[in-house]
């Protein structure tokens, strides 16, 4: 098919949604470590973890064989009311970059939340409705999970307490409140709320809160409340099983104009976006179907993948969470104050962890004034006003675009588009008042960070 | 073609988009009153326009015979980046209301400047720059239109000067930054650059602006600025003209699904979206080849329609623009400043004016609590989070659908979802907080203001 034949942007069919997301675990040879219960260091079962998270998500959890999971009928409902997404063809990048590359990306900001975290959100709300719960705690930092969670749970009726980063709850006052337009209880964390935060308080007055405490007051609220579950937006299996409808799509989208994808780019924070992203063009090469050039691009302030350990490590920085293997910066590492964007978790999906460590896909970092440059240039051209996460990816794919302008190459390079920046232009004027710093952790840092690695031999 | 098989969102084919604007003036029995003159009192020439206005859009403004004009494949190149916009049926809120009307609206939100005023600013960009221009001056209040139009000078080069309310660009820095990203210079008003903007801040030098000072010091730049022109945002011939792909693209998409509608309903401020989304159905409807009810909702707070007179007025608060006939509140009508969304306009584009007048369309106030109100249970169950204006139309349009629930009567609806609330939740907030006012003016307020209207027999 020639290239004028494709479409500025690729919308599927309703009837060619996803039916199933794609559990890539299923084709794995090396399988993704299991998480361990702290104490005994033994894998977690599902009765350990229904305390916390609810029944069926513990069941995606765990589930390493079955390839196909169907998606029910109200969330893939759901999902028609803001999916499918574009996958959109750059052309004007293209050519402002002068490139023979063809350049796509899979838009996932068309939806109020801004990102593709409202793949997952519905998905958990949904599951915790059909358990009969009341309702469910999450933390959320900047608040773009928050959003995502607040309009599933309104979807279904289900109620919503969200635990905010302090600092974020009073200088995001705009995500805060779309979080209450979707019936939302927004509570700024540390809280008086529960044992965890009034610990805190005492012993830390005046402090504006971070995620991992956030994440702690969300748990402990979900395990001492009746009705109530746990839900998180990363890292997690589940996670990014719900997100594979954005790598599913991209296929069939693909597919459907005969496109073969040689380079395939994502940023990666938890990893929920790239590994939905990726997928089903994994299982491809992990099956020897076809093969790809897959990179995570992660920010030089929060190097995990390129920098970080792989090991057994916890998920949060009370330490109240299972272990978890994965590479990791440490559990109390936190990235600098003047770190912009989101992708500030210490560790990393175990499904993308054990791919890296097997050579399936690479990884690089990007520092945050090029990540800005990047965003604003491909604002210019092709009109979206890119979230600060979602630019890590358009850079790496615009460094890849020029290596084809020098080589003549005309690659076939595929990046995902995760959200809109509308609520972080705080950060895009401190790039405009040429006032934004770039910032990597010291070896010593990182040392330092990972010294609280559990000591474990497995 | 049974319910069911209508999608969520309708989407159509590049190929399906229109290839030209409809100029609903060519059909209508009693044309629009022309513009005059303000000293002559004589109506405006081309000629007369050309120092303010760019060539291209002179004629379109004046064009009352040519049915159809062509978009050029430019225009339809960046038409294709952010449209088809989708036509979505709102399953969710019918099922919400349980009511026996069918729903459906059309969403220009879907882009970064969040709103449906990108389809007027890239012709008129366009237009500039095809004249050689160096740049085009604007003013703007909350931002959307200054939004809009600085990516379209961005994708066309063209240097782009926003005069932003002053009060708004210190409270909305983001809709600032929006258009700082997309490289243009945004000054707040009144500035130090013009005469007038010196004359008002020598007589009140704590002022916070209001449009018509930002319109007369961005219209005096351009006058008086080498290869610069002027260019509006709503209420202009030309604009509305722009505005009909809403309207081709809406009529379009339900002919592809074999739907009537029955109601068409839109917001009103100074009439772009509202005439764009109705053009073709009013055609129709003047040809005498289909019925409907069509719908104007305009704000308690700025009642034009509704409260205004139907008579000659300054289209501007600084009286230098040329007359022009309209429902108006008078030039110097500013409702509260408690009125939290958009739609401030103290008079309505002459063509929807004449429309009114001759009986073709009808017109409704409502109060803006009751308008967030409807904003917050839309959100909730369509997921999409609306601008305050668009409320406007979501409040009457469910207000319909009740009725239709009464009367068991299956009616189509149809209204526009112009754009997006992300900007706009500090008046979320006040809603939230249970602080927001409602306001309507005296009789003897806009009395007062309506002494201002210019002495003159035509």
């Amino acid at each position: 098919m020639s290239q004028k034949e494709i479409p500025y942007k690729i919308y599927l069919e309703e009837s060619e949604m996803p039916k199933a997301w794609y559990n890539l675990r299923a084709d794995m040879k090396n399988k993704p470590a299991p998480l361990l219960n702290p104490e005994t260091l033994k894998p977690m079962t599902a009765k350990e973890l229904s305390g916390v998270f609810c029944d069926e998500l513990i069941e995606q959890e765990l589930d390493e064989t079955t390839a196909y999971i169907e998606i029910p009928e109200d969330i893939r409902n759901f999902y028609k009311m803001y999916r499918p997404s574009p996958l959109v063809r750059a052309y004007c990048l293209e050519e402002k970059l002068q490139t023979p590359a063809k350049i796509y990306y899979k838009f996932e900001g068309n939806n109020t939340s801004g990102s593709h975290k409202l793949n997952s959100a519905i998905a958990q709300a949904y599951y915790a409705k059909k358990q009969g719960l009341k309702g469910v705690t999450t933390e959320t930092g900047a608040g773009q999970w928050g959003t995502a969670l607040s309009m599933a749970c309104s979807y279904f009726d289900l109620e919503c307490k969200v635990y905010m980063v302090k600092c974020s709850y009073e200088q995001k006052p705009f995500r805060r409140e779309v979080m209450r337009t979707y019936g939302a209880s927004v509570t700024p964390s540390p809280s008086m709320d529960t044992e965890i935060g009034k610990k805190i308080l005492a012993e830390h007055p005046g402090t504006s809160g971070s995620l991992g405490c956030a994440i702690s007051e969300a748990v402990e609220v979900a395990s001492k409340t009746d009705g109530y579950r746990y839900v998180l937006g990363s890292v997690l299996n589940q996670v990014l099983l719900h997100q594979t409808v954005i790598g599913l799509e991209t296929k069939t989208a693909l597919d459907k104009y005969g496109v073969k994808a040689d380079i395939i780019i994502g940023c990666a924070g938890g990893g929920s976006n790239l590994g939905g992203l990726i997928s089903p063009f994994m299982g491809e090469k992990i099956r020897g179907e076809a093969d790809y050039r897959i990179i995570a691009v992660e920010p030089a302030s929060c190097p995990s993948f390129t920098r970080g350990k792989y090991a057994y490590d916890f998920c949060d920085t009370g330490m109240v969470c299972p272990l978890q293997k994965m590479y990791t910066l440490g559990s109390n590492f936190i990235p600098a104050a003047t770190h912009a964007g989101g992708l500030r978790y210490h560790g990393m999906s175990s499904v993308l962890s054990q791919l890296y460590a097997d050579g399936l896909m690479e990884a690089c970092s990007v520092k945050q004034t090029e990540v800005f440059e990047a965003a604003e240039k491909f604002a210019r051209v092709e009109g979206i006003l890119p979230a600060p996460e979602s630019a890590h990816a358009i850079k790496v794919a615009i460094d890849e675009a020029m290596k084809c302008k020098e080589t003549g190459e005309e690659k076939t390079i595929v990046f995902g588009l995760t959200g809109t920046g509308y609520f972080d232009m705080m950060s895009y004027e401190k790039f405009h008042n040429g006032v934004m710093t770039d910032y990597e952790p010291t070896d010593e840092e990182i040392e330092t960070a990972l010294k609280r690695l559990p000591k474990l031999d497995v």
